[in-house]
């Protein structure tokens, strides 16, 4: 940071990157990529994701080079993608391979590719900086969409709103008894007087809120044979691509809270949230429970009433920024349960200006 | 006016404001406010309008101070409105009450709040400059929302559309014979050779126009036993925030048209028209009359019709609208009927210059 | 060309026009004037359309020059177009006849006009410059419109695009063996390696394109008692306002495709391409073809396929023109088929200097 204000002071630094770069960022899952070409932005980049015939996942920039059609217009082949205008078919690596009506290919027949890996079902494409265009690293391992113990669901939203909104709402479940009471939710004081802990170091914010001794929110009571009372617990992890968010409830003085290894009832759920543009966000999330009988059955209802929460959280969100939009430039006032958030907000804007 | 040009000659001037200030406009009817907060921008200023627990009116900035969702997202409790999403709680006069998660309430948690009356059936809201922030007198009586002769219905309409052009469309009723034949206007001629006469002075214009033995139109021969031909009038009041319309007919003969007491068939229109921004408007009206027989019935038909007329003149308005843009900076030639309508906007243009 | 860089060399030259002018522009259909006026944008202006009582089509500024409202919401009368606010009346030379309320018409009720033309069933108006706002010349025949040789229909579509890429599509049917090849286009890979020429001049260019013995495409098989293998040609006209194309196939070795009076099965289309704005425009098309037996039916379905097409292309080219505009700035890499589009782009340009 010293480095960058004294750059600054010397010379007229270059604009900085909008987004944090030199990160793998998830692109979508990978039963999206059939035998179509999938067009998403992300970061403000249209790409065209498709899988060639070794099943390999490919990302080129969304735009045929001879005269513009998207390529996710076109279609899939063998060696890959076809555009729906002239015909040029191009290669994982943006290679043109043909140009009907002609034997030699120009040499500046290309299309940008982005460096792309299939994990745990997702696909994780890399924006790097000038300095780092190849990943120096690979991209995160997510254990649970391949754990027996829990069966999963998952599913995308496009968001009218900046990416750091929906960071904010996850960062702070409080928001569960006003937004969420009738599914996930509960009772709204007992979230507000949760017992909260915030750590956080250069790169991750950990919220962890201990409800003990309180009554299960009507999702749980209908996914598990809760006996009474609960010891209820969030805990919430945030990177700078996603969020893992874990909570759960076990029978009251059961189980410790503080046990990695605890039993009860389990909410797994992983948070890609992918900026589309400065003003709108991708976000691909995805809900891995563990219930004890009637499993199928029970996961399902789970996961729709997650996506009920989706909902209205989208709803909100939207709603809030059209109104900061409305309401350019105004100061908020900040409470007690926005400390996490705010941290994560220092991460991005500090690995924006690392970038 | 002499003042302000002046000011212009030594020193730029603080901006005007967009319209006339230290006035009272209306925000909505007395039967909005109900168990939902209600969200309206009047003035470009987003407002939440509610009822509390005493039942009177609340008009708050539409803003919750914390994250900056509309409050009209939130619910109704007996002492304000809770935030839908952090669950922050504000009275009628924006002061924050409840925080949850926290007991201290910060200082600066509140939100600004609006001089708000309730009179005759509608829910005014005082608009003043910074010398004015309070009202200086109360809103105006519209006393024909209480009176057993008179039936009435109203309703609101959003225009996308400056609220002059409105006034314009009002002050000028020659316009029924074109836009209106088949309901209220009946033949064009009518209108067009109608006596016409213009009064105004600084605040008020009143556009007074006889047709003396002409035919009834359709909407008027419905709803009344005419025996023949009628004397007819309209009598147009223009106030800043609201037009009086006075139309009617007696038979022909039987009565003057310049008594106030005089008899027959009698429309009286409510025109509250209240800019939502720049370029767009509400438009609150209501409707009395008095039916001979049949009342409710009759009533009723008059309205029904009455809401096919402004629905003709929302299309037109809009359309010449959208033209103005298309054609911007082009000049209109005026006529004859455009003496009532030009002075309104040199009073609107001048109570401008005066906040 | 040299005068003019001479011009911008001692003093800034005036704006060029957006679009070529001194030229007639296709407005629309003959059978589209009707009892309505119609309201339409060419070239950035809108305009009103309609006919007076002698049968004689007219363009107008689309405004009433008293409020502005379009006159394309008004009425026809024998005389002209009635402003549908408060009744002034326009004649075919955009004189006032009539201002409601008054005798005297003020000496600037008035509304400009546009040389208008009907010929073969087209509507045609001038775009001229201030050295030629009158036309120095009369629009093109067109022939095929009576010729009972041929039956034709045609429509029109409104594209979010600028004209220039219709033409980019229009010039080269190479596209036919992607976009189309369930219809009239067929295997990709004989029109790619269709024989090509293209003349052209100051004014015009023309593609020919050759497929000797070639198989017929889906919509030719089903519209004509081809034997087997087809000489099949392509004959494409570009000019300024509009393409002729001519397209067709007669049993191989029967016809000389140099033969302007060759046998076979006909697809004549005429494409007129008129912008609406800089980045909109109109297409509007005839299709005429000359079925052997069962003349109605098949050319219905002939034209029906047409449309199938037209919707493909248009599917197209708006994903192109977004795309374009995602990436603004973006060099293009020409191919072998984009000489004939790249030449009418020069005519384009080299007109739109001169006017």
């Amino acid at each position: 940071m010293s480095t960058s204000t004294l750059a600054h002071e010397i010379a007229a630094p270059a604009a900085l990157p909008k987004f944090p770069l030199n990160q793998w960022y998830v692109a979508g899952f990978a039963w999206e990529l059939k035998d179509q070409p999938l067009g998403r932005t992300l970061l403000g980049k249209p790409l065209v994701l498709f899988r060639t015939a070794d099943g390999r996942p490919a990302a080129l920039e969304d735009r045929c080079c001879h005269r513009a059609l998207p390529l996710s217009h076109g279609t899939l082949e063998e060696r890959g993608v076809r555009c729906g205008y002239h015909g040029l078919l191009f290669n994982g690596d943006g290679q043109c391979l043909e140009v009907p009506g002609q034997a030699k290919i120009p040499s500046k027949a290309k299309v940008p590719a982005y460096p792309v890996r299939e994990r745990d079902q997702l696909i994780w494409v890399w924006f790097g900086n000038a300095d780092q265009p190849q990943p120096n690293c690979e991209p995160p391992a997510y254990e649970f969409h391949s754990n027996d113990d829990y069966l999963f669901e998952g599913g995308a939203y496009h968001y009218d709103a900046p990416y750091q909104l929906i960071h904010d709402n996850l960062l702070d479940l409080s928001h569960l008894g006003y937004v969420h009471l009738r599914t996930i939710g509960g009772n709204a004081s007992i979230h507000m007087n949760a017992q909260m802990r915030v750590d956080s170091d250069d790169t991750h914010v950990k919220v962890t809120r201990h409800m003990p001794g309180s009554q299960p929110p009507p999702t749980y009571t209908a996914a598990y044979p809760f006996k009474g009372k609960v010891d209820r617990w969030q805990e919430i992890e945030f990177h700078v691509s996603h969020l893992r968010i874990w909570t759960g409830a076990a029978d009251a003085g059961t189980e410790s809270l503080d046990d990695p290894q605890r039993g009860g009832f389990h909410m797994r759920g992983f948070h890609g949230v992918t900026p589309e543009t400065e003003t709108t966000s991708h976000y691909f999330w995805t809900m891995a429970t563990n219930p004890k009988d009637n499993r199928e059955a029970i996961a399902a209802k789970v996961v729709e009433q997650t996506v009920l929460t989706f909902d209205e959280d989208k709803g909100v969100i939207e709603a809030q920024y059209q109104n900061m939009l409305e309401f350019a430039d105004r100061p908020m006032v900040d409470i007690h349960v926005d400390v996490g958030a705010n941290r994560a907000r220092r991460i991005i804007e500090q690995l924006r200006q690392q970038s």
